[in-house]
C-alpha cells in the first residue's frame, strides 16, 4: 500500500486498526485516545494522570512508551495486508526532556515497511510545545498464521 | 560503592529506593511489587492484568517496557550518593518472545557505574522460564540541584 | 546556539569541526568526505569500496555506522560550546536494507540539543534514493575538563 | 542446534562461519582475528591501529561497534540452519569508557534465537579489563532465497 491509495481502500484498514485499539487494555487503563489513522502514521493522545507517574510526579518513561509503541505499531500495521498481524520486535527510546504538560500527543510513522519488518519513528510532544520530547525508533514484524495472534 | 561494603551503610539506600517506588503512580497501577534490592540488582513482580494487555491478550511491550525501566533505574540508583537522584536517558527493548504467562519476575543489573551516566541491563522472565522473553538495555542519568527533582 | 545566528560566529564551530574530523584516523581509511557543515546537521559522503564490505558483498553495517556515528557527533558538536568536546554515549542504527550502491549520503541532525546530552538522528541514502536505508537515533555527550579530551 | 550437539555437526557451521568471515573486506582491513567459534558464541580481537581511531586517539565508537556487529551476526549465525544467510536489522551500542588500550576481546553470544529473528548480545574488553568498555544489544534476521545473498 502507498500512501496514494488512500480512499475506500483504506477504510478497511482503519476499522481494523479501530479494532484492535479497543481490545488493548492497556490502552484504556491509560486513558489513550486515538486521534487520526493515516497511511503510514498514527496519532494519539495521553493525559497527565496521577496514577501514571514516575517518583517525582512527571508522567513515567513507561507510559510515554507504551503510547509511542502503540502508535508506531498501528501506524506499521495500517501499511500491513489483511491476514497479517503486527507484533514489536525491538524499540529505542531517548527522553529528551521530563514528560511533563497536561495533554501530550504521540504520533508513530512509518519510515521503511517491507514484507516481514516495518522500521517506525515514533515522537511525543507535550501541550503546545513542537519539539519533541521523547523520540523512539522501533522495528515492528508481519506476523502470519500464528496461532492465538490475529489483529 | 562496591558490592562488597553490603551492610548497613546500603540500608539507606534501600530505605530511599523503597521510599521513591512508592512514590511512582504506575507502579501502583500496574500492581508491580519490591522483590528485593541489592547493591546494583533490583527485582521486581508483575502479574498477568487484563488492564495490562496488548490486543491479542498477552501484556503490552509498554507495561513490560515500564517494568523493566522502573527496575534498570533503581538498580542504577542503588550505586548513586545520597545527593543524586535517578532519570532515564534511554533504553533498547527486545521482545524475544510474547509476554504470556501469569507471573514475571523483572530484574534491572548495573553493568558499570560512571559519575554521571550508569548503564543497565534488564531481563523479564514468566513463570518458570529461565531464558528471558524481553531485555532492556538502559542509560539512566544522576540528577544534581534541579529543582523539582528529588529522589 | 540557534539555527539563527548562523553566519561568522558559526565560522568558528566549522573549522573547530574540520580540524576534528582531520585527525580520526578512520575517517581517513574509509575515504570519507566530509560534505556540509550547518548549525545542528552535518553530511558526509561514503563510496563502495570491497575493502569496507560485509560476506555479501555489500557495504558493512559497521562502516555505515561509523559513519552516522561521526556525522551525529559533529552535528551534536556544532551546537555545544566552544570548550567542551564530544563523546559518543549510545546510538541505535537499524538496517532497512542492504547497503547497496555506489555513493551514499550520510546526514546526521540534532534533535534535541541540552547542556550535557544532545539527541541526533542520522540517515544513509544510497545513490539517488530518497529513502532512507539505515537510520540512527544518537545519544551525544559534552565533555568538559576531561585529561585527554579536546576536539 | 543447541548447545548440546556440539561436535561432528558443529564443524559444518564453524567452516562456514570461517569462510564467510574471510569474505568480509571490512574485517581484513581492521586486522580483526577469529579467535573462537562456539555454539551460540564468537570471540573476534581487534588490536589497538592509528587508521582506526576518533578525534582523540581512541579507537572509533564505528571500529568497535563493526566488530561487535560481526561477532553477534555470526554468533546467530552458528545456531541458524546450513540454508539460511545472516544479516544485522539492528544494534543499539553504549559506549561505557573510551576505547583505550592495545588489545581488544570482542565477544558475541546469542540471547535467544528464533526461526527468524535471533537477539544477541555482545561486549567488548580492553586489554586485561575484566568489565566491557562496550555493549550491544543486536536483532539478526535469518535470509532464506534471497537473491544474492549467501552465507
Amino acid at each position: 500500500m502507498t500512501d496514494e491509495d488512500h480512499g475506500d481502500s483504506f477504510d478497511v484498514a482503519r476499522t481494523r486498526i479501530e479494532d484492535s485499539f479497543g481490545r488493548q487494555g492497556l490502552m484504556r487503563t491509560l486513558g489513550v485516545e486515538l486521534v487520526s489513522i493515516e497511511p503510514g502514521r498514527v496519532e494519539l493522545a495521553l493525559r497527565h494522570d496521577d496514577r501514571l507517574t514516575q517518583q517525582h510526579g512527571f508522567m513515567h518513561a513507561g507510559t510515554i512508551t507504551s503510547v509511542l509503541d502503540t502508535a508506531c505499531g498501528y501506524a506499521a500495521y495500517s501499511r500491513m495486508p489483511p491476514e497479517a498481524s503486527v507484533l514489536t520486535v525491538s524499540f529505542t527510546v531517548n527522553l529528551l526532556a521530563p514528560a511533563a504538560g497536561e495533554r501530550f500527543a504521540i504520533v508513530g510513522q512509518v519510515i521503511r515497511a517491507g514484507r516481514t519488518l516495518t522500521v517506525c519513528r515514533g515522537e511525543a510532544f507535550a501541550d503546545a510545545d513542537t519539539r519533541p520530547f521523547a523520540v523512539m525508533q522501533a522495528t515492528m514484524t508481519a506476523v502470519r498464521d500464528r496461532p492465538g495472534i490475529a489483529g
